[in-house]
Order: C-alpha cells, then structure tokens, then sequence
C-alpha cells in the first residue's frame, strides 16, 4: 500500500506539463517540425496529449492524424523518422515546436525535403523546391501505405 | 464599358492564389512567422482571407485576432511591425509560413525575442529566453492597450 504512494506521486508529477497546454476543444494543438541546424519549417501538423506524450517519452515525433483518427508516428511507412531534440511551447500554451534532426532528409508526402515548397510570387504560388525521391518509392504504389502517407501529411 | 473587363480580369486573376487555401470551416488557417537570417521561429497566429491578402498587398503581416474578431495589425500598439520578406504555403494548402524582419526584436508579448521561449527539460517547462523589454513599457499600463496586446497574442 505504502509503497504505492510515491509512484503516483510521481506520475502526477510527470504529467503536470501535458496539463499547461492549452488544448483546442477537440483537444489538439498544433506542432512545428523545425530542422536542427538548418533552422527549416519542415512541416505543420497536430499532436493530441497521447501524441505529445509519446514524442516526449521516446524522443521520436508522433503526431495525431485527423484523417486516419489515431496516432501517427511519422515515418512508420516512409522511414522517414524526426528524431526530436527538444520541444518548446508558446507563450499561450497552444503551439508546440519541435527542434528535430530528419532521417532521409524528406518531411513531406510529395517526396520534398519539407512541406513549404511553394512560395508567393507576382499572385501566384511558383513551387520551389525539387522532388527528392518518388512518393511511389516511398509509399509504394496503389496500397493503402500511399493513402496513408498522403492522408498523414494530408490531414 | 468595354474599358473595365481587363480590370475585372486582372482582380480575378489576382485572387485566385488566395481561392488555392485550405481555409478552416471557420475561414482561418495558421501563420507561422519565421525570422530571417536566424530562422527563429517567432510567433504563430491565425489569418483569414483578408488578413492573407493584406499581409501580401502591404508586406507587413496582418493576422486575424480570434480574440478581438478583427484584423491585427502586427505592431499596430507596440511597433513590433514584421516585415515580410516571403509567403510560403505548405502542401495541404492550410499553413502559411512568413520569412520576417522583426522590427524591435521582440514577436512575443510577454516582451521576449519569440514566443517559443519555453523548453521542456526534465517534465517541466523552463523558462529560456529573457524579457527584453517590460510589456508595459511596450503596451502601457493598465490601458487597453496592454489588454489588447495580450489578448492579440493571446488569441
């Protein structure tokens, strides 16, 4: 009985971060992956607590797909997993950044190195950074990987 | 008559890169803004349509303060004004991602550098970038402004 006490105690401590975010009402927030290093925005997408908590836990980024509604640790289909090396939180409590290093160099689903690839020029969006490697290559083509992997970033 | 059909065209013409967003069934889509030169990344707030074509017509950002239900003037109270170098868009259409000249060196306002100046260490949030000037030198004491300016960042 007794022995119990300080493991909860504990826990609860553990957990007092995840309770200073400020989570939207579908409880997410969304996370910047930011290349260390290079200082890159490589990608936007959305982390629920569960998601938050086990990018902290195992130092690799896992997010919350709103298309596929579950956990999405990026790179389980492409290899291309973020190693985080720190997480950071804005001063509302409602963004998260992540400092990462990218395996393979591609955060995003079209084969780019990172999501913002198109750039405002004269009113129009002119893409500005090439394809690196073929989503099919990556994905694999027609499976359920390739909806996946779109539908990950996509979301 | 015949004098304002290229007109209306051209405003057609010219709209059409906003009509390319993602916009939330709220009409909002997030805006990272990011320093240049550093690559800080400084601030996240919210824009709608409005706000995305002045930032672009004007280059200085112009977000959508949720809180205040109108255009924010990035600076308007605190001369914090970003001047923005490049918009880029992500691959789904719905993030912005501003490459900014931060004037004062301070985005956040709390009166910091950027408001990402919390690293987890340890399952806490420690505090890593100093206050560089007192918000209420920034915004003034007890006016609306300085609600203002917390409610707009806030947001």
């Amino acid at each position: 009985m007794t022995s119990e006490a300080p493991k909860r105690k504990k826990t609860v401590m553990n957990e007092r971060w995840l309770r200073e975010i400020n989570w939207s009402q579908d409880g997410l927030v969304p996370a910047i992956a930011q290349e260390a290093g290079s200082g890159k925005v490589l990608m936007v997408a959305w982390m629920n607590r569960e998601a938050l908590k086990a990018t902290a836990d195992g130092g690799e980024a896992v997010y919350w797909s709103r298309s596929r509604k579950r956990l999405w640790r990026k790179g389980e289909e492409s290899g291309h997993v973020q190693k985080v090396r720190s997480i950071r939180l804005d001063c509302d409590e409602d963004v998260i950044l992540l400092e990462v290093e990218q395996l393979g160099g591609i955060a995003c689903h079209t084969g780019r190195g990172n999501c913002f690839f198109r750039r405002l020029e004269d009113g129009q969006w002119v893409v500005t950074d090439p394809v690196l490697k073929d989503p099919e290559q990556i994905y694999g083509a027609g499976t359920e990987d390739a909806d996946a992997g779109k539908g990950a970033k996509a979301e």
